[in-house]
């Protein structure tokens, strides 16, 4: 399916660079080669699993139009998606979501409706929404396609780098990104080993990887990290992960705001705080001298928490 | 030249990417394209020009080591080509470059010697060190195997842009990059017309390209596009300027940090003022509806002045 969706990905895609710093690699104490997913259309990966999900679909299903819920990244992605196959997307998104992501997702032509993050379910808001408007549902990470979208940054990734024996970290939500990038290298590149990286407060599918069993956040727990601040790892994605992950790193979201200077500095990326999760992993949380590959997934931040990045770091 | 230039830089360039925004196109009324060169090694084009000319050295002269000037870009493109061939440079940097650079150009192993950009020659300091140390002088824009460098940019931008009849805008110093690209896309995609971009107080290579003689710039002018602040178009450059570009764009300092802010906002990368020259050209004084190809040259810049840049978009 990764590689189905890749060449129905193939005329659209950008396939990001790799990037490398010596300075990076002097304070990971390794080599470290980022991933800079944030240049792909949208500014996050998720452009991947929209165009995947919504390209497999039949003409007739597709026709009637999608719906997601997205924090912002997936809702951009879908609504590029959609747009460029000449179909209407309603995108259901929290009211505190960033606004870039609220201004880009409407000025990408998407419906946006928004949910109360605190006191709303959006699965249940989406799923009543599809049923009463005949919409094609496309969960954010729980779906099959969208998942194969993602894993075709695995595949660059194989292609890309030439190491063995390394470490993968992916920032990690829901974990659709994580278990396609490991379901890729699996194939094409099995001594790669991933690793999910998670903000304090949501590190459910390291503690679910922990356990065995699917863990859950505390609900009253926060972080600037919104890309990636899910409740508990995928129905889909969890068995994969614990089939194919190695443990996980937890970072705080100032390790984020200081990856994310560093990024700007050394790499001239710009980078949002959950796509920073795995660089601030690679830096502060070193537990090998092994190479190491970050994916830097997305960079879709406000001006505002990106001067704050600086500030720290001055 | 270009081409041999491109089969020394091959196993060590960055091919970098093109990257594009719907909502960048809506800005500017045209297709904009643009190349981020700043997520080359070092952070700009430069390292194409130093490795260029230091792999060219016969093994004998390359051992003596090397000497160049420069405000910080071909200082650090020249410090990693220097320390990666394992030889010694030294780099006479203007005393107020920004602090980045000069840390930089250090940090990559060089040996960096001040001057004031007011009241020194650095053509004399640097032609003085190099006969007293027997150091190999690399010019940063009048030196064929720099220019040839440089020109790899062009071959990749024919190579990767799908376009005809396109403006291809490259922000312009001495014309080391500008020559470079023009000769590089006369051979490959000879319908695409390069045109310079610099800042207000130092338009040297637009007023000599529009009176056909070598102009200089008024010694009183000031901008914070420091890494294309020069006096005038160089010797070797400007004859090839003179046969290849199209009229050039005037741009204001604060145009280059609106563009920096839209850089950011819509392709995620970090811009310097001088390195956005060419996007604000594309930006704000379209005087054409043909497809535009930019050149963001570099992304050196210190985290003060890209806070600037934000906020005054804000």
């Amino acid at each position: 399916m990764i590689r189905a969706a890749a060449l129905r990905l193939a005329p659209v895609v950008r396939t990001t660079p790799i990037l490398t710093s010596p300075f990076i690699d002097d304070i990971a104490g390794r080599r470290v080669f980022v991933k800079a997913e944030g240049l792909q259309h949208t500014g996050s990966f998720k452009f991947r699993g929209g165009w995947s999900a919504i390209s497999a679909l039949s003409e007739e299903a597709r026709a009637k139009g999608v719906i997601a819920y997205s924090s912002g990244n997936h809702a951009q992605g879908v609504a590029l998606a959609a747009k460029e196959h000449g179909i209407s997307a309603v995108i259901v998104m929290p009211s505190n979501a960033p606004a870039i992501k609220l201004e880009n997702t409407r000025a990408l032509g998407a419906e946006v409706v928004l949910y109360d993050r605190e006191s709303e379910d959006r699965d249940a808001i989406g799923t009543q929404i599809a049923q009463d408007r005949s919409l094609h549902l496309i969960k954010p990470y729980d779906n099959p396609y969208v998942i194969a979208g993602q894993g075709t940054c695995g595949l660059e990734i194989a292609r890309q780098v030439d190491v063995q024996d390394a470490d993968v970290l992916v920032c990690c939500g829901g974990g659709g990104l994580t278990a396609g990038i490991a379901l890729a290298l699996e194939a094409d590149a099995p001594s790669l080993r991933v690793r999910p990286c998670e903000p304090e407060g949501f590190d459910d599918v390291i503690r679910s990887l922990e356990s065995g069993e699917v863990q859950t956040n505390d609900a009253t727990a926060s972080s600037i990290c919104d890309a990636i601040i899910t409740p508990s790892p995928g129905e889909l994605t969890f068995p994969i992960l614990k089939r194919l992950c190695g443990p996980g790193f937890v970072v705080s979201d100032d390790e984020c705001l200081r990856a994310m200077a560093i990024a700007f500095e050394r790499l001239k990326i710009v980078i949002e705080p959950g796509g920073a999760a795995a660089l601030a992993a690679a830096l502060f949380h070193s537990d090998s001298s092994k190479d190491v590959v970050v994916v830097a997934t997305g960079g879709n931040v406000d001006a505002a928490i990106f001067q704050r990045a600086l500030d720290i770091s001055r």
